[in-house]
């Protein structure tokens, strides 16, 4: 069903939906605030040198959060022109994420609650949806996808290489630091991606003239990506020009 | 010999060869399966704490992997146009070499089958034959060959010569580090490519103050491999517009 | 009041705003080897080991250097076109800001000085007024402003995330490294940049396939200024032709 | 004087300059390959564990290499148009380097010696000399040169703004680690660079808060490098299609 420009809920899906209005600005930028304000308080939370106070102040700043959510949430619903699309949007799924936890904490174990707290930080995101330089990523990305996905490949591939040859080599002269391919890999990533946390490092001849090897190849890939963005942005950026 | 269309070995082709028919997708999903599998069963296999069922297990399954790949090289072999042309492809080597170290285990002492074990992880490259987007990486990388040697061949100078110039800073007052030019370049290493393990580092002024030169330059020649992907993929895509 | 071309006013701001005379260039390398002395005297001055006469040498040397600073000052803004232009400009506020500290102390207290000792540094990015290609990165930086604020804003967002997690699998395990999520931000820090001090690091499984994750991102987002970079320096390039 | 096509200095001058007939190719490759046997040499003398049969050897072969490098050298000079052109060219002065320590240790005491030894790893670029992807480097190079020096002295700035902030966080807390500007230059130099080697890193949660927009701000720097030559080889790949 088709609103009419001037009625109650059309002028709430401005409020909601864009910023076009002083009530949109004000609506998103509370929301935005709100965010932040959750994440924070989230954090703040963990610090266990914390007063008693202070948790209490969070726990119930928590609540208030999560009811200005589940409103929005409601609001967005009822706004929405097709209530189907929004709810299976990407964004639609941040926002029932985001209050879902507290709701199903009523119900279940408080001990499972943990691990689903973890989803409120993909709140953030809800910050990205206005900016339009993001858009320009996005489509970079899209140019991409298939070359960025080769790149995955082609970099687990080498951890994996570099974990089986580390072990080989080091794995007599050093048992418990590679035990197996799978605790090799933890220096592999740390090597290929150029960490180099250093708990871990090959102490054989062998063991270092073959991570040489590894990193050559290493310092080649992790270039793909700079590589493909340069190219993709370029070929963006000539399309449209500003 | 020009076979039929409608051929037993005609058909088989189709299957072995492409993806087209039903029977196809069958049959290169299934080999891509097992190549991950015999992967992760032989990573596994690795693990000191594995019971004894498993270790038998992985045995078994190890057997039966290399008996299909077997039947696959012996079918790949049979339905190619040209034989010698197959088994002297790069992916027709991989797939000998991926088979070879099992029977060359029946003859030849078991102590010298682990490096040989070590071959099989280029199984997985066999996955990347029908990706669309590696060819794009393939004709990129062919363009930049002569550029990406130039470059390896300064990335090893620059760590030569980090190695002299630290050994010479730092032998005398860290005499086991830095022991010789040999044992100085696994620090030149992991310095030019910015891993830093921090397992050696130079402690006098000179050293250090060589490290900011040798830095310097390195993070210069580093940027070398993205720059060169960056021209060579836009350079690709400007002559294939999709 | 515009001035004769060749009063003593208008020589003046020749020599003191221009490398045009002879009397310009001196007064320009005056000032910028004044500048380097400046900060090498200020570091000097911050070891611990050196004898009294070198300090109490540092210490009249700093006070000349203020005064021929604050004679600068004030011949600038005498030959300014716009006083209040040169006060506000860039340069204007860091010339304030280099010569500010020393007279603020005559007042107040000395424990506060030495946090306003450290603007002194910025007078080196006076040596970068004159060079030309400054301005090539200048014109890169505006073209691509929007697009490193979302890179910035990214780079957080994954450096939070990697130390909610990194927090909710190693808390337990190491809860002094990852007491809250304050702390293990740190890490997370360290390990996106790909840094990798290695004073904490992962030690379970889950924390470490969590890194695996985190840095195959990371990976791809520290190749985007790069990438915006080559993009807006080729197309700043075909638009001025040199 | 201008030889006659056919006369031996022209011979030899063919031999010696070029690659066109056999004997320039043998000369050339001789050459070639003594240099890389003169530098694992030198750095197989430092090995300390190494036999006095195998050092004995070393002396003698570096003796000969030396005879047959000056002998190159004066042959080089003999059959060049310009003999003061080849003297003081970039590879004359290199060739001359490499076989001057030698005989001045007939003259000079020994100690001397030892640095000037150093200098003879610059026999290794004589091999770039040959090389055309070299070519398209060092005119991507000189297109980039003034954007590369503002790049150098921008990253130095960071590195020493990095050390005064970190010395005036953490002075008081690690007075050992941080002892003063100079000290703290070595944490700032391998944390801009991405190295880490994690022998120091800031404790006080100021110090890690200022790593952290140092970290933003150094990742956005060193990423320059790859943009410039993206852009440059990209103009030069441009101008002269292959």
């Amino acid at each position: 069903m088709k609103t009419s420009p001037d009625s109650f809920k059309s002028r709430l899906k401005k409020v909601v939906e864009t910023r076009d209005t002083l009530g949109g600005k004000i609506f998103d930028t509370t929301i935005q605030v709100l965010i932040v304000f959750a994440v924070v308080a989230f954090s703040v939370s963990t610090i266990p040198e914390i007063s008693e106070e202070l948790k209490s102040f969070l726990r119930w700043s928590q609540a208030v959060t999560i009811i200005v959510f589940s409103i929005e949430y409601g609001l967005r619903i009822y706004v929405a022109d097709s209530k189907r699309w929004y709810i299976f949007s990407f964004y639609g799924i941040i926002d029932l994420l985001a209050i879902l936890p507290f709701y199903l904490a009523l119900a279940i174990d408080l001990r499972a609650l943990r691990i689903l707290r973890l989803l409120r930080i993909f709140e953030l995101l809800k910050m990205a949806r206005y900016s339009s330089a993001v858009e320009k990523y996005r489509r970079a990305f899209l140019d991409i996808k298939a070359e960025l996905v080769v790149f995955i490949f082609a970099t687990c591939f080498l951890i994996y290489v570099a974990a089986v040859g580390v072990y080989y080599f080091e794995h007599e002269v050093q048992p418990e630091a590679f035990k197996s391919i799978f605790h090799s890999l933890w220096w592999a990533l740390a090597t290929v991606t150029t960490v180099g946390y250093g708990d871990v490092y090959p102490i054989t001849a062998g063991g270092r003239i073959f991570t040489f090897f590894i990193l050559m190849i290493g310092v080649g890939i992790l270039a793909v990506p700079a590589g493909l963005l340069a190219s993709a942005l370029y070929n963006i950026g000539k399309k449209n020009p500003d």
